[in-house]
């Protein structure tokens, strides 16, 4: 099999251990007989793996007992429309911090429901770095919401120190489970799979249940939480076969030494990758500034468009994939998300340095 | 491994030969080296797959061209808001014809949304059979909503000859590809995959390009269907690996002999058990009228509880699953989908005979 270097920037590498054991059991699960994909989502077989998935993500990322977990359809683009449509309240406004493309998104579908406010926003930076926050008063804003990384900019949210709402909601699709955060501080969280926790199709809530219950009522059934919340995700068949390979990923997770070993070996992966940039004498150069630097995505660029092409076609053909940036950056984008492997990242670093003294660098 | 039969409802039987592939190519997608599950849904690997599921789709169920193929998520039940949110006009109302639970779900949306109404429902016995269907003006009604096949009941639409309306919506969830029907009838048909397209997590939509020009523009993002059709259902990460095995049922049907093959076999499947209950002389009832037999779900109850539960304890200790009816009918219900093997109806129908000569009937 040939040997690639998956940097995509999501649906990403997913742990080939996961992926292998999803081969072994694909057509018989547990003995039944039949694969995991063929059972009901009613039945005892299928009914497990769903709460296991929920037990494993509450036991890693140490989600308090006040907390539901959601598993949804639609990724993020859903959430951003089922947030405003389930929490705004007449004469109130949510406010949002903006720290990139999605964030921006999720204020735009805001305004399509209500009213809704820019709190701040790195965009005259080209969104290089997190914004100073100001302090949040509830009287201002029924919820604040943050983008905790930012995969076309690079950047991600060192801490949420100093970050105080009674109600954040965060898009964690990008960086859930790479490193430890305080969960109790926010009212909710979501994070399409894509990334860190399964492949594409799935979508993770988890939401204080004060907050559920200050929801909007009067909603399409499908789009209410408290549907979802009531029905423990099994309102209508939920994807059943992507929930199962995120129970194996959590599980996988869970065998490594949970979010301690995950957020070491993310720190030293970024880092490899980070040092060959700032080594470079200014041969690669990093968008984001260093106190923003994202462990997950890590975007740099060449001295020219020529370079940069040349440095994508030569890493295409030695294995590396996914390394092209997003068109509003440029450059190139390494996605490191957690089930890239260290090997991957240490191959990276070397052929950045050897591509480097090829030009005479 | 174990004998299964497998008449899960769905999730349900996928086709052995598509696991196998499925499985072979698990952890490298045609000698990429990766999962098609890691390839990004902008790369050219994972685009073919699309691409052609949709070309597949069109040419077996002989699509026109003036249709646009969308795989969305969410299953029936975002449909279920969807299509009122896009289409609903003010001063205006849809009309709903209802043929079981899910016909009476999609109303139940259509009204949180505006105004909607009942066109005619046989609710009154216990949806035992479709109802005549009223000349339909599209002075009266937006579009016209009906439910192809009603899994919980197990009725099915023999022919749409006598439904008539410029603007008609199928919801053929649990019986597309299973047999002919005139797609240029409908101006949109929608499928939760779970049944006869692949696994959970794929929504199939067909909708004429005229109905969608016409469709609401406020709405958010996601919720539009102008969305999915200018970014070709690539607007947010599609559900990849989902969208990849819909692609191999539709390869594997297609090699079968397309739909006149199925159709065949599904007829032949149904007539064996159908046959069981019909020569059973009383001791099996079917619930649904002959005219309106269901080819997919096959109901019928025996003569008390205790019998049933007997019937369904041994069906299970025989490798027979999912033949639990659902409550609003009780006895038992007999799913045979496209994946589920002659044999299996063969072994249902030799073992319901065998059940009611023990019973000394």
């Amino acid at each position: 099999m040939k040997q690639v270097y998956n940097f995509n920037a999501g649906p990403a590498a997913l742990p080939r251990e996961v992926l292998e054991k999803a081969k072994e059991e694909l057509l018989d699960f547990e003995d039944t007989g039949i694969s995991i994909m063929e059972h009901s989502h009613r039945g005892k077989h299928y009914e497990a793996v769903h709460e296991e998935a929920k037990s494993l993500l509450k036991e890693l990322l140490s989600i308090p007992n006040e907390y539901e977990i959601l598993f949804l359809q639609g990724g993020a683009s859903l959430q951003f429309a089922m947030i405003p449509m389930n929490f705004m309240k007449q004469n109130e406004k949510p406010g949002y911090i903006l720290t990139g493309a999605w964030s921006e998104k999720a204020l735009k579908e805001a305004k399509k429901i209500g009213e809704a406010e820019e709190i701040v926003s790195g965009k005259s930076s080209n969104y290089s770095s997190i914004p100073e926050i100001p302090s949040l008063s509830s009287d201002d804003y029924t919820y604040v919401h943050v983008t905790s990384n930012n995969t076309i900019f690079g950047t991600q949210w060192a801490s949420f120190d100093n970050l105080e709402h009674p109600f954040l909601i965060a898009d964690m699709s990008s960086d859930i489970l790479s490193k430890r955060f305080p969960v109790e501080k926010f009212g909710m969280i979501y994070a399409g799979a894509q990334k860190n926790l399964g492949p594409a199709g799935v979508t993770v809530v988890i939401m204080r249940k004060d907050v559920a219950d200050k929801a909007n009522k009067e909603l399409p059934t499908i789009l209410s939480y408290e549907t979802h919340i009531k029905n423990r995700s099994l309102y209508n068949t939920p994807p059943t076969f992507s929930i199962y390979l995120l129970k194996l990923v959590l599980e996988w997770a869970k065998d490594l030494g949970g979010l301690e070993e995950l957020e070491r070996r993310n720190k030293e992966k970024a880092k490899l990758i980070y040092d060959a940039i700032d080594e470079s004498g200014g041969f690669y150069t990093g968008h984001a500034e260093k106190d923003s630097r994202s462990l997950m995505n890590i975007t740099f660029t060449l001295q020219n468009e020529e370079l940069t092409k040349q440095f994508l076609k030569e890493a295409q053909e030695q294995g590396f994939s996914g390394l092209a940036g997003h068109r509003s950056v440029g450059g190139c984008r390494a996605s490191a998300y957690n089930a890239v492997p260290m090997e991957a990242c240490k191959a990276l670093k070397k052929f950045m340095n050897e591509f480097q003294e090829k030009q005479g660098n």
